[in-house]
């Protein structure tokens, strides 16, 4: 009798409706890396695909499939991650088979990674165990390497916003290794190694050395995104289509990042973000919760110019300007004429304007133009040239 | 009977009388690396030579190759590519023939190019197909990937200056590709085959996601120039012999870059360039056309100091500095004492010095100090300690 | 008879004793790279250990070897080089002979190096000539590559203690190379070679052009240590463990580095070095004793913060802070408030502090908040609220 998808639509309903079963907030299939000397340190785990608030069908093939395959499925921690089995993989299959003749392209993309791992090369150099099935059902704190790339994943991906994630535990879990390109190697087995190596001319040209790899080593950028220089952008930064970083000053780190078409030359720190249409000038820095704000994540509006050399420690509106070299932090205090007090009182109505403003008391504000006057050294503020949209609710 | 260089010199004259043939602005045989999924796409254009404004010689015998192998040589539109053929290649090979014995070193380079392409061995991976004689008759809009990279070529040799060539349609040509090293992907590729490619552990290093390589992809510097990091320098950019890039906050654009033996610490934008014996402090900005400039390209003079962190948006002239953190845009008020007016007035005999200036104001202006009193805040210039060296047509 | 390690003891004594002999400052064994056109230009050495004040016993037995190697080892100059060759192997394996068994793991380092290289494959493409048995007897210039790399080595390594070297000669010495990651190449060898490689499709992807290699191709650095980018450290430089090089606007150069876990976001020049537990922030500039300064190297205190984009040209202390933006150089005229010289005064006793004070008059003043007040310009000073350890010696 022919398994159709009416009866896979049966099989997922009578899953989910077990006592055991619990969607998962994310949950996705990873290769691993292993230490080189502790094939138990996990140093990578790569992701062909993540769901994230989604595909609970999958997810509940994919829990069902665990279960049967023998492993304890325990759905009431706060995340899961099992090994997978031959048994997992057969047990998936048969429930997917409807599935798996139009798995293709960018449909069924979780039909097609079971597909794809049961038919890896035997000589693929890989094991059933290093293949982790992994859920994560409370954003906690990440109890495993496998989660904590599952997270970083839903950022880097923009499954998930920025600054929606409980991060905690990911610089813990994480272990700092030499990096050859997206290749992880334990430090101990360089030091382990390092005269024979050496000697050999087989001593590995070392890119980098840190807990995360970067953006590029695991996600695909839009079309129309660019990245000159992979060093850039740190795996967990999100990149809207349309961002263009460039190889000078800037960097991304993670969990910070911009949302529509930015120009990034400088740097947006962890927590940092980033509106559509702006300009993050050469060597503008933005700076991190952790350095120079005044602990609230700095968010720069959309069509918002930073210039070059500019310093920001606390949220700058839609359509502002820094001058170039200008520092604005929370606590930087900033003189507005009469005139320039009318002019953005005009565009930003229920704001709270003066001739005598600190740099924090600009949450919000659009269309303002940061200045240092360079004959007496104030830093003043007026109104900017740069188009403001009005918001129609307030007119 | 014997083919002479006097034969070949006649062969020339006689293929430049023709009526079809004109000299071209640039021409030289590039191989081209195509798309993975789709070939038609040519992702990147690799010249071993490219000749500008030289070697007509050379122009006429490949023009006349082309034609006799069958190809449509029209010379009336501003470029032309064909592909290589060995009817092509032969008929090369019997004009070149006096000179094929001393092709060797730096003599006699297209026929080196000619030769080295007949002896390809026959498993090279690439076909005819993949090779393309290029010329350019008119500096009009890039209408290929082909013309468009020799055109940056003849900018990142110095074959053409900083500023000279129409660069309007290099953007649209160049597609935006991952790169690993000097190896493009298509990104749709890269979806294509992400899970397969992930689970076998065989996801490439990309190294950066953008539409143009690297300088260091193309170029050999001069035995004195130095690019510590390749990322720092794209392909278009121009580097006089002797000049050194750091790898902090230095990045020079394409149609930017070094007129003499330049420390370049700082960003070098797009149409902005920098004389002999200057100094690019770490993370100065020599802002570019499109951000904080009046629209002029930059130019900085020979011997000038931009000091760390300072920011440019119009020309500084010779042996001037610019204190570190100092920005000076067009429109940046400056204030001179009576002393200092005179002092600049005594080497710039041909100019109007003020005690109140604008920074658009000092354009061939030299030997200026810019400055912030830190007593003050204001913007000041005065006589810079740097030699200057009086224009002997002046005095 | 067996030879035990008190015979090793006395044997050490024994060449120890003799006229010839002279105990080196720094001493290893290097394998080198040679040049592709020019073998007789040395273009890497790389030491799988270095010794440097220390292992003295070794030493005795390296240069015994040699002599009774046949080589002319004279101890007179301040540096030697010599060709490793069967005999000196046989000779050391001969005196190691009772350490032999326990060299493993950290346990007689020299000993490792010497079997290691004894027991290379025939077919490594390396042959005895290329390895250096190499010794530096007096602190003078370099006069080969492989003592100008022993010396970087010793800074890289932490051995010596940076500005302690006399590091003339190392640019003379060094020959500027293309780098495909850690290997060395010709640029005459690539231009030799352009038109076949890159018909070819062979060309390589050069990752910089620089006489030094990177930190990292040398180096590993301690478990706590983060380098984001190759690039951000050249060989020569000194990271303390915990130290973190963000990939940013960051660079070390040779001779300068940390003392102590820094986080580093901006530059640190040649010669200038940083105390533990301070913070380098994005983009900010230390600057070298060629640009900017006094000619004093630049000394950051410990436990102080550099903020973004500031630019330091002089001395500062521990746990002061420079905002965001703000230039301190030696001459940079600083205001104070009576209330701030007494607050300062408080915790530096021992110091002048007055309401005018230079850049260069802060040398070893702790607790300072260097800012430019933002209405008027002025560049002030005020006590630091960063914790200031008092010198129990002074209380």
């Amino acid at each position: 009798m022919a398994y159709t998808k009416e009866d896979f639509k049966k099989l997922v309903e009578d899953i989910q409706s077990q006592d055991w079963y619990k969607n998962p907030i994310g949950f996705g299939i990873a290769r691993v890396d292993r230490g080189q000397l502790n094939p138990e340190k996990i140093l990578q785990a790569t992701y062909p695909l993540i769901n994230w608030e989604e595909n609970y069908g999958s997810a509940a093939v994919l829990l069902n499939a665990l279960k049967k395959a023998g492993n304890n499925v325990d759905t009431s921690g706060s995340e899961l991650v099992c090994s997978v089995s031959d048994a997992f993989l057969a047990e998936c299959i048969e429930s997917f088979r409807p599935y798996i003749p139009e798995a293709k392209g960018d449909a069924h993309k979780n039909v097609q990674v079971i597909s794809a791992l049961s038919s890896l090369p035997i000589d693929s150099g890989y094991t059933a165990d290093d293949y982790k099935v992994v859920f994560i059902f409370e954003d906690t704190d990440a109890k495993s390497v496998e989660s904590a790339y599952l997270k970083l994943y839903a950022l880097s991906t923009g499954k998930a916003a920025l600054r929606s994630l409980n991060l905690n535990g990911i610089f813990g879990q994480l272990h700092n290794v030499a990096w050859v390109g997206n290749q992880p190697i334990e430090l101990d087995w360089l030091r382990e190694n390092e005269i024979t190596l050496k000697l050999s001319g087989q001593y590995p040209s070392i890119t980098k050395v840190d807990k995360f790899p970067q953006f590029l080593d695991h996600v695909i950028p839009a079309d129309n995104t660019r990245v000159l220089d992979t060093n850039k952008v740190r795996f967990g930064a999100q990149l809207a289509g349309g961002t263009t970083v460039m190889p000078g000053a800037a960097y991304i780190n993670f969990n910070a990042g911009t949302e529509g078409s930015v120009m990034v030359e400088g740097r947006i720190s962890s927590s940092a973000k980033v509106g559509a249409g702006s300009d993050v000038g050469g060597g503008a820095s933005i700076l991190g919760v952790l350095s120079g704000t005044d602990g609230v994540p700095v968010t720069i509006g959309e069509n918002t110019l930073l210039g070059a050399n500019s310093c920001t420690g606390t949220a700058i509106g839609d359509s502002c300007i820094l001058d170039a070299g200008v520092t604005i932090l929370p606590g930087t205090k900033i003189a507005l004429s009469e005139k320039a007090v009318a002019a953005i009182k005009e565009i930003n109505p229920d704001k709270e304007i003066s001739t005598s403003m600190k740099g924090a008391d600009f949450l919000g504000v659009n269309g303002v133009h940061f200045r240092v006057n360079s004959t007496t050294g104030q830093t003043i503020a007026m109104r900017s040239t740069r188009e403001v949209k009005l918001n129609a609710d307030l007119h």
